[in-house]
């Protein structure tokens, strides 16, 4: 039977888990693949911790290079992280004519046009399944499930740890930073949590998503950032009384002369098939020219559920390996043009519905100064709660507006923020996405 | 650039679908490919009749023969449905070299041994994406995205139709026979709609899926079938009372000696991503030994959703044959044993929750005989909703049990519907699926 020859660069936690997989499963996978999985190395800077799954300690080297340089090994796993060094050993071994499967979206994010082009070179197969949606086959979706669609939408919730948080502030009532110290506690998220509450990593996945769907490489910089730690449980429940959940999306779509590409916390309807996505689950949700609308969901990170992408993915290389295919298609499914590149639309120019929360004096004419800034900004206002004071002090105005320019939401925040009447450090200001759920098959 | 010849057999509402995307997305698709893809004849008993599309009249043919003796064409589509006459070409083309595309789930259901064993034989591939969840990706998922796992579970709402009419009946408080009545006058159910209704259709796309995930043929003829015309608007709102949602769902479960397989209304939580899919949608949500729980949602039908999964099949093997590889992985993406069969258990042996439903007269003592027979056979009762005499005439006495064994239950129905309390023909029993969703990331 033929012999794949796999090394594994990096023996973290999802390392573990691949080997775990490939030790588990391995008759399975023999079955389906027609071809013998073979962990020939395992490189990382510890070799003597316990991962709890059991491997012939001589497999295992402190030198990436022994992996690297060893002409025997068909495909490396880089599962290191970081930028610099993996980058080094992932265009190393694609030199070397070895395949490569990562996980590493911040990499791709940042740095996919160089790789993507080094694949094309050395003529060598890249797959990176695990980078979005943990074992959510999204990105094997993209390239070929969905091969024949035009790409027009995509809503993800991509963070797993943000969408954890947030469930809790909605279910439970809490406030943004009990929510994120418990998640730190049950070892949801690191400490601090700056990249996946920041809207980070979710526009890392964003864009490796959107460069596949484009077939052209898209900077996660161009994509705009917003996070989610300055959301309160009070806005959770105004968007609950205007029929919204909060979720914090990633969001691109192709409007045929640009591309918006963004990452911020947005309401969603309440019946959209989004806003059932809770705890740690990631989901994402696309409308294709002719698949119409499609949602994925699944564990978005985590050891065994990442584990079970990157092995799928050294699957899909050993079925082609198998057959002497070096290259069955480019990384992103299109052949990549040295030059052409993305244009992302300035977030000024968005187009959507907008909530927005002002604390402000109790007092007769506020409503009138506010609306009276909008409306000279061209905003109009589709519903309003005002509640009634409880004590004495600011209160809460709420309000949904009609469609508007970001550019003008943005200049008639700053006027109202300058109303002696508003408390401006206190303001908020959500997106509103509206979606497509419950419309009828074609 | 390499051109890879297609014939269509069948120019119907999917292969009209077909057509549209070839001509719309051809240079997206030529892009992606790296190869034409050119559609050279098509044929069907109808080529008078205008299908919305522009095509050179000259394709066309009466005789799908000219398709599968044609030495030039790579791929034939299959669209005519049924079973004799397809099979029949599809074996032709197969010995004849040509690949297949097919979205007949009927066929693959009831004679899919034989026409994967012939694609083993004459080294040809076969691809069936649109056989289920129309548009939605499922088949490649399992075939390769989730490769790396053993799938432990299947659920999903498999018919668009059935989910439309009970969806109809969930908001609208619609009795059966007027939500049907409406689904065929806005077309989205045949007149009559029986396979629909009645669970077989479900049942032939729960086969293929179990025989992907299984790596062995499941004949549909061993899956058991319910079908939903006799669940009634009142089933609905007890079912709501106690939490759950109703749904027409295919069930499969590798139960590690033996596997489960059934089509049936169930229950759901209603907090279950499964029980926000509503109207026409289909949905799988599947669990993998590493992966966990997924979904996949999408329209299930249609001719545009139809038609992109067709479309994708092509691509695939298109970017096979370009590489001049015949078979990447045989059709159900693990080695076809001549002999090997599964053996689902059979229905008795099923041990879940029920929901069971009687009308019987408002008397002192009736529920204390309906619990006593329940008690007698092992089945015990986890909550009763017994409401009040709003008129002369029998009253509904709902329960859930705990869990009990189909064979049980059963036993228990038949006593009870003998009682002279009980009005026996409107005795109610539907079974409860628990799910895992807000189940915490390991």
């Amino acid at each position: 039977m033929h012999q794949i020859k796999v090394g594994l660069i990096g023996f973290g936690t999802v390392g573990a888990g691949m080997v775990e997989v490939l030790i588990n499963n391995r008759e399975l996978i023999k079955d389906r693949v027609g071809a013998d999985i073979v962990l020939k190395k395992i490189a990382d800077l510890d070799i003597d911790s316990d991962r709890g799954v059991k491997i012939d300690p001589t497999i295992l080297t402190t030198d990436a290079m022994e992996i690297v340089d060893d002409p025997e090994i068909d495909v490396i796993v880089e599962l290191i992280g970081g930028c610099d060094q993996a980058m080094e050993y992932i265009l190393m071994a694609m030199e070397r004519g070895k395949h490569v499967v990562t996980a590493n979206k911040a990499l791709l994010a940042e740095y996919g046009r160089e790789i993507y082009l080094a694949a094309d070179q050395y003529r060598v197969s890249l797959a990176f399944e695990a980078s979005v949606g943990g074992g959510i086959p999204i990105i094997r979706s993209l390239r070929e499930g969905l091969s024949a669609n035009r790409i027009k939408n995509i809503m993800g919730i991509l963070n797993g740890t943000s969408n954890y948080i947030l469930t809790q502030m909605t279910q439970r009532d809490l406030p943004y930073s009990q929510a994120v110290k418990e998640a730190i506690d049950l070892g949801y998220a690191e400490d601090p949590p700056t990249l996946d509450v920041d809207g980070t990593d979710a526009a890392h996945k964003l864009a490796i998503l959107l460069s596949i769907a484009l077939g052209i490489p898209v900077s996660f910089k161009s994509i705009y950032r917003e996070g989610i730690d300055r959301l309160t449980p009070e806005d959770i429940r105004f968007a609950r009384e205007f029929g919204y959940c909060l979720k914090l999306l990633a969001v691109a779509r192709d409007l045929g002369d640009g591309v918006e590409a963004r990452v911020h916390p947005a309401m969603v309807p309440h019946d959209h098939i989004l806003a059932n996505v809770n705890e740690a689950y990631n989901a994402i949700y696309l409308e294709g020219d002719f698949v119409g609308p499609n949602l994925y969901y699944g564990l978005g990170a985590g050891r065994r559920p990442t584990a079970s992408a990157v092995v799928s993915d050294i699957i899909y290389l050993a079925r082609q390996i198998k057959h002497g295919i070096k290259t069955l298609m480019p990384p992103l499914a299109h052949p990549l043009s040295r030059k052409e590149e993305i244009v992302i639309q300035p977030m000024e120019e968005l187009n959507t519905v907008y909530y927005i929360r002002f604390y402000a004096d109790d007092k007769p004419g506020v409503l009138a100064k506010i609306s009276g800034v909008l409306g000279r900004n061209q905003i109009s206002i589709a519903s309003v709660i005002q509640k009634g004071r409880e004590a004495y002090g600011p209160v809460p105005i709420v309000m949904l507006t009609h469609e508007a320019r970001e550019k003008s939401v943005q200049e008639a925040m700053k006027e109202i923020n300058q109303l002696d009447v508003v408390r401006s450090d206190k303001t908020m200001l959500i997106r509103v996405e509206k979606g497509h759920q419950g419309e009828r098959a074609q």
